[in-house]
């Protein structure tokens, strides 16, 4: 009797986590009625995970996407073809290389970066970031490569 | 002589500024190439004006604008019917209620308010925030009102 009510009590949790999550993504408004997504704090979202170059989205505006990342090294040269991309600085300093010059953000600075434009993030230290841009953009643009990191990881 | 130059330099100016100024309206990809839009330091952004609720735009992202405002006291009860909101608090704190509950948020808390949820900001004591919304969102949404601050206003 206990085990038939733990697992349908887990049946129905799997199924409120997953009507929640569809909601969230889809971005009803229905979804913010009496449950609406919670405060953000994004110092402690950067402690849940440590690895560069692998943003984690941490929320959505729209069609749009919050994600936070650590960056550390040199990225890859590349653009994103139809859209700009949003840099926060959260911590640390960050370089963004443009083929013909270098933008130094510190912490507290933002920098959009224009659709199409080539740029490279150079971390000469760890830092961290918060970025923004449309839901399903690749962080290496179609450069590729080793440093591709997988779309939609949430935290 | 001198005079005709400086006229010529004037006019000149003056083209070159609007025309910088419509590329950068537009969005164009073409913005970027060797004329792109520079760092955008918060912190001094947030000096230059004092006056609350009266959203300034700093940069764009698409068809999204970045908006910084200073709050204090009690807005009123609005929504946007057809967009998110979101609400990065850059120093003090915030609270936006909503009909069942209050989010509180902190320095470095980021919150989105999902399209067509009744909310309003209330800031015990001053606070200075970062908006991300659609370009054309009036601060009021449908609610109006004298709190209601023109749109666009860029520093």
């Amino acid at each position: 009797m206990v085990l038939a009510f733990l697992i349908l009590a887990a049946v129905k949790f799997g199924v409120c986590a997953g009507h929640y999550k569809r909601l969230a993504v889809c971005g009803l408004a229905t979804y913010g009625q009496g449950m609406s997504n919670d405060v953000i704090r994004l110092r402690d979202k950067l402690k849940q995970f440590s690895d560069c170059w692998s943003p984690r989205v941490v929320a959505e505006l729209n069609d749009y996407q919050f994600k936070l990342a650590h960056l550390e090294g040199e990225f890859v040269w590349h653009a994103h073809a139809h859209t700009d991309e949003a840099f926060l600085v959260l911590a640390g300093a960050l370089q963004i290389e443009l083929r013909d010059r270098v933008i130094t953000l510190e912490e507290g600075d933002l920098y959009v970066v224009p659709a199409g434009l080539e740029h490279r993030p150079v971390a000469p230290a760890r830092c961290s970031v918060l970025l923004i841009e449309p839901r399903g953009v690749v962080n290496t643009g179609a450069a590729g490569g080793k440093l591709t990191a997988p779309g939609d990881q949430w935290i």
